[in-house]
């Protein structure tokens, strides 16, 4: 970490700061320059408050010269991590097509979707139990109930699944859910990553609608910080003034992600467009941008759905994505 | 609600989609004028999925009539929510002075700022436990020990208590707690809301970064909606483009929110801003704009709090922003 | 246009506002329901100030049925619109390569990358001669003089040339260029677009960084109202609380544009990223989500470049990138 | 300047990058720490391109240590400035209440409006004569035959007039307007800024709409660095994700605007919110945060003005508006 001093100050003045960072236990580097004086703070800067330093009155700016996220950082990791979820295997090259309903209804539908996203080549099955809604009236999910017909459509086709928690208190409920999700509105609940972050069950972690990458980042850096290793990031838009979509998907995202952590990066164009017409190109640009996988939802009715039809493909128009997902990334190979 | 059906619906078309809503409990009114159809929804539009409805082929949009939000909403409630805390009154006239240190540190700290922010004119005081923090390594505040400190200070100077909860499992720890504070990134862990919302204590219910001011009414609601109607909202900046400021403080929000809801608004210009300097101003802004109360960071000695220091007045600064908008308020009366 | 009149709106109001309406010379039509009542107003809406219906103490709410945007609406042209540049078309399947330094800076250099970009894959050739600055100390263009360099460009590779307008008073400068760009800072400078509109050159519209879908269609609506049908879109990437990119790509922008409208929509990734190792991923994704174009920043010595040196590619960069592009273009038939 | 050296970075790459930036005409100061290599440019670093030099592979980051502006900067001016507009001072204690409607329709009105604000405390009569509309098709204003009516009202009622230029062109007919107001949508239009620059005209120029302060400020420097001084901010809400009022009233940009510079700051509440019922609030906030003046829409009669009604106060609105603020700055002096 650097700090500038403003111009002026008294030798006084820095000493005084310094003394009140060597009482942090950080080593100080001074650098006198003729316009600036530059301090190279040596040591656990995690704990600085970088704020609090840069209000000071003597102190023109402070820099992070390195990155705040440690386990997660490419750097110290550099190869990328592959996530083992039963048999199928993502990143480092493996690609993850998560599909299915937004919400689970019945056992009738999410075995038959299961087996309708199987056959056109998803390797895993997504569906909702714990429903976050802003509205406490609408439907909130068949909870427990849905996460045993979720157990019930692995078994019918092999799938492995991927549901979301909203509450560490159900966590025994997920005992044998193969990826947790933690929904873009407790990306930032930081209790309930901690709790994960003592199990090995791999973690979808999505950014919040109003998250930088860096606290996206960071967020995962909860997770592993507590042994966790198993995380996989996802990109499912941002919020922006843009009105005509439900969220701004920024696809920029995963080169940054990448290029900053060794973790894979997954992208849900469903829940970003909230329009089924714009799912396949968007699902296309995600694989042309180089993810690591894409999550989408697949209904057998979508007219029907409980919650989020609108943005369901049916199994046909998703076989079609999956088909051409593949060959764009056999141009990329 | 009303749906607005496309130009060239056709009468089989029109009727299919009449049945489909039917057979979701709802009463269907038909206008068909020259241009267009509409319908009116007539029955418990709160579980419709507005947007599954506007995706159907023939429909052009979907608007509602009346607000998702009953408990809250002032059409129902015209009069002023009045929550009492201890001896304090918030809401209908009554203004909240909420003032005090963003953690608390020692038993000293806590007292001090306590007697000091009392003696300058605050009839609440605020100080973080629980603090949730971007970074796993940074300071998480003192917890239980925390809440037994502020619990010693209300003890010393009778001014109720203000902190953060961050987890329901701690719900035990709040039971001398006067006011539970919701922080703006579990504005939509709606599993805690709902806890809360089976306990009669007075909330604190802060905006999140993202969210609209709709979205901040419904997350009201999902408090309101399992019996808690001791519920106060809190502005305290969104996330813009704006790199100046921390975040960027809605006052519109105040009158907004007064408008749609008979819920009590308190703005937090310090969090907002980030900056101790910005925050005179925007408290006195927040009272010119009606706000029933303010909750700012208040610090015996700054420059050594362990975080958000950059962001705290002294208690003399705290002092004079009291007496001001003190008068601020006699202005508009 | 739909209006939605509040429950309890007396006859006699009901009555005041339709006089008012017809006396703007609009037919209303009206559809009383159980709930509300709906006011279908007919005959040219497009003057009609929703903000101030919509204000009315008696409306509800005001939903336009059409679209504001005529000339642009696919709807009224559902054909694709190809427009001719010299020898190259766009749009209608045809693909825009567009490709050059962000500035021009020599004959030597404007004449070398030309080649390169030429022998690389790319139809147009790209430079700045009037450069838009945030600041007014920095490098503001060559102005005339550059654009002379890109006519000798162009003579020497034959390469059709694109060039920004800033100020309607140099249009006569822009006799020998091919595509005149209006930059995102220019997009709502109604009268730079009216002027141009009078023109039959082809133009490069570009989005505004806070601009809405709709806007860029309506700004393209004041160019083609006035006669100029040679108008193209450019997506560059919208302002966010995203710091890591300069801007965030909107990549839905796409399908929304080509949906909505028959221009053709060209993708800038090297402004929207301002990084060059993110210009090609993006590029890949855009050609992916089904652009028209792209329009990428190439410099033969990037680190020497006047501007926007950061984001430039090299021109065997570019040679991979467009092969890539084209490949995907294949898969994508 | 300072630019950051990353880790590993050796001396012959070291050298080089210095000799690049001395033959910039840079001087360069080298400050080796133990962690990183920091150099202090020194000179005229306003030309140098922040975002190519970090871009290079050995620059962990750039930062500048002194701001891009220097006409607007406080620190080489630390004085107030008061605009002198006819016989009104603006700025340095002395307040704006500008007042008008949004467009000038007919003589009676703007007269009418004209001696309403007058009589109720305005001391600037706001209207306008070139309207920038979203549509083509919407009324664009009256133009020359506008501003000729404003004049009329000046002669009737002694106020100084302010009115928006949209186009250099048309600055003869500004001959007789006492303050030339930039709009939001051209406060990046750097044509118009460097020719307003040349005259000695007051200029009220409006923050965009997704504008940081730090670009209104270099907005502004364009036009003080061709010899105008007399210019004066504006802030009228920018581009968030929040839809219920029209734009979102970024207040704490007065003092920071302020802090930075010593030009007087202004701010409309009325196009910011776009309801009328949100102005007395929000001009309220902005007294009490410290404005140099407020700039209203009034209408005789809101209900039918041509544009942007739905914002406008009646004059006995302004009335008790202008009162109120008034004695908000008795409490703060």
């Amino acid at each position: 970490m650097i700090a500038i001093l403003k111009h002026g100050t008294t030798p006084a003045q820095t000493q005084h700061l310094i003394d009140w960072l060597k009482n942090m236990n950080l080593d100080v580097h001074i650098s006198e320059g003729q316009e600036v004086t530059v301090l190279g703070l040596i040591g656990d800067t995690s704990r600085v408050d970088m704020e609090l330093l840069g209000s000071l009155d003597i102190v023109e700016s402070v820099k992070r010269v390195s990155e705040p996220f440690k386990q997660v950082n490419r750097k110290f990791h550099p190869l990328d991590t592959v996530v083992q979820v039963s048999d199928a295997k993502i990143g480092g090259g493996h690609f993850a097509m998560i599909a299915g309903p937004c919400s689970v209804e019945s056992e009738e539908q999410i075995i038959e979707v299961a087996a309708a996203v199987k056959a056109a080549g998803a390797n895993l099955l997504r569906g909702g139990a714990f429903k976050p809604r802003t509205s406490p009236y609408a439907f909130q999910g068949m909870k427990g109930a849905g996460i045993e017909l979720l157990i019930k459509a692995k078994a019918a086709t092999g799938l492995p699944i991927v549901t979301e928690i909203m509450n560490i208190s159900t966590l025994d409920l997920f005992a044998d859910v193969d990826v947790i999700q933690v929904g873009a509105r407790n990306m930032q609940n930081f209790d309930l990553l901690k709790e994960l972050g003592k199990t090995q069950k791999p973690i979808l972690l999505k950014r919040g609608l109003a998250n930088t990458l860096q606290e996206l980042l960071m967020s995962a850096e909860y997770i592993m910080s507590e042994g966790n290793e198993n995380v996989m990031l996802c990109e499912r838009g941002i919020r922006t003034f843009e009105t005509y979509t439900r969220n701004t998907l920024d696809l920029s995202a995963i080169s940054v992600l990448q290029e900053l952590s060794h973790l894979p990066v997954i992208v849900d164009p469903s829940h970003a467009t909230g329009k089924a017409k714009l799912v396949p190109p968007m699902a296309y640009a995600a694989a042309a941008a180089g993810a690591d996988g894409i999550m989408v939802e697949v209904h057998n009715n979508p007219a029907c759905a409980l919650c989020d039809g609108a943005q369901s493909l049916t199994p046909v128009q998703f076989a079609e994505l999956n088909k051409k997902v593949q060959q764009i990334r056999e141009v990329l190979k």
